[in-house]
């Protein structure tokens, strides 16, 4: 194969890919959350750690502030305009008052829309390896921001699991030597 | 509240919470990995270690020989009679030759059927105080078992998260400071 027709595949293959998994966490997080009981979704691992119900106000803020935004920025200024900096807390304020119910479908209705813009931006090839300024560590491509968009999804559904695994690391008794999460 | 009422509130309580979780898995699951592609579902951390495909076989071996199967033999025999061993490896006979897409319905299936058989049980609130005998580590209660079932099942989600986020370990490039998952 031309090499210009590989690196198309293996760029084609790689949006794929990861939207693949950006398009299964809404409705996961909501096969797992909704409707559980509260017991669940506000534990959290100690006093200033996160319960399942902060998490999803994170991923929220993360659909009106982090990822599209961000990869706009690169698209329109390159690595001349660095990114705004993310607001780690902002779910404290923005989920106020919202039922956790409210806030999977907010979740949810954010990240159809934003995945509708990334397909209307029809990225080419080329463009995955533009790059952007990240405000803490500089230089970063439009790949690691999307690569980054995708693991940041599973790593707060692993945080999740843990969260509410560890709830019943009491109840587990003898049988938590066997499961790891537990340490 | 007399003694004793609050000792029942307190048993239904955890057999309605452990079981709003061993309800929702196969729906998450099924919602994180039908239709991945196969770089995901097959992924692995390194030789020996288990794919979202080879835990999902796990899992289905847990529903016909652990949870259930170990539950009816606390309730017929008590500690006199040790539970079978489990077998970690019987996922890699099972699984042969089967799909994901077929592992998760049977998956479905299975759990749906022991929470019924669960539910037809209706255990009493002394029952949970029953002991087994763990054929590794001695005596265990119903309610260590019932809570077991339950941090196994995210303990699992848990484990598919951190495989598929790792996968993406060098993609990410600097964002790999901020994601805990990755080191």
């Amino acid at each position: 194969m031309p090499r210009k027709n590989r690196i198309l595949l293996m760029a084609v293959n790689f949006l794929e890919e990861a939207v693949s998994i950006l398009t299964r966490t809404p409705a996961t997080l909501d096969a797992l959350l909704r409707g559980l009981p509260e017991a669940w979704t506000a534990a959290t691992e100690g006093p200033g750690t996160w319960s399942p119900y902060v998490v999803i106000g994170h991923l929220i803020h993360g659909e009106r502030a982090d990822w599209m935004p961000r990869l706009k920025i690169i698209l329109e200024h390159g690595p001349t305009r660095p990114f705004d900096p993310f607001d780690r807390e902002a779910q404290f304020r923005e989920s106020e008052g919202k039922s956790l119910s409210a806030l999977l479908h907010e979740f949810a209705a954010l990240r159809c829309e934003n995945l509708a813009c990334l397909r209307a931006l029809d990225l080419q090839p080329k463009q995955f390896e533009l790059t952007g300024k990240h405000p803490a560590f500089g230089p970063v491509t439009v790949r690691q921001l999307l690569a980054t968009w995708t693991a940041h999804d599973l790593s707060h559904l692993l945080q999740i699991s843990r969260v509410m695994a560890k709830r019943y690391k009491r109840e587990v008794g003898p049988w938590a030597q066997y499961l790891p999460v537990m340490d």
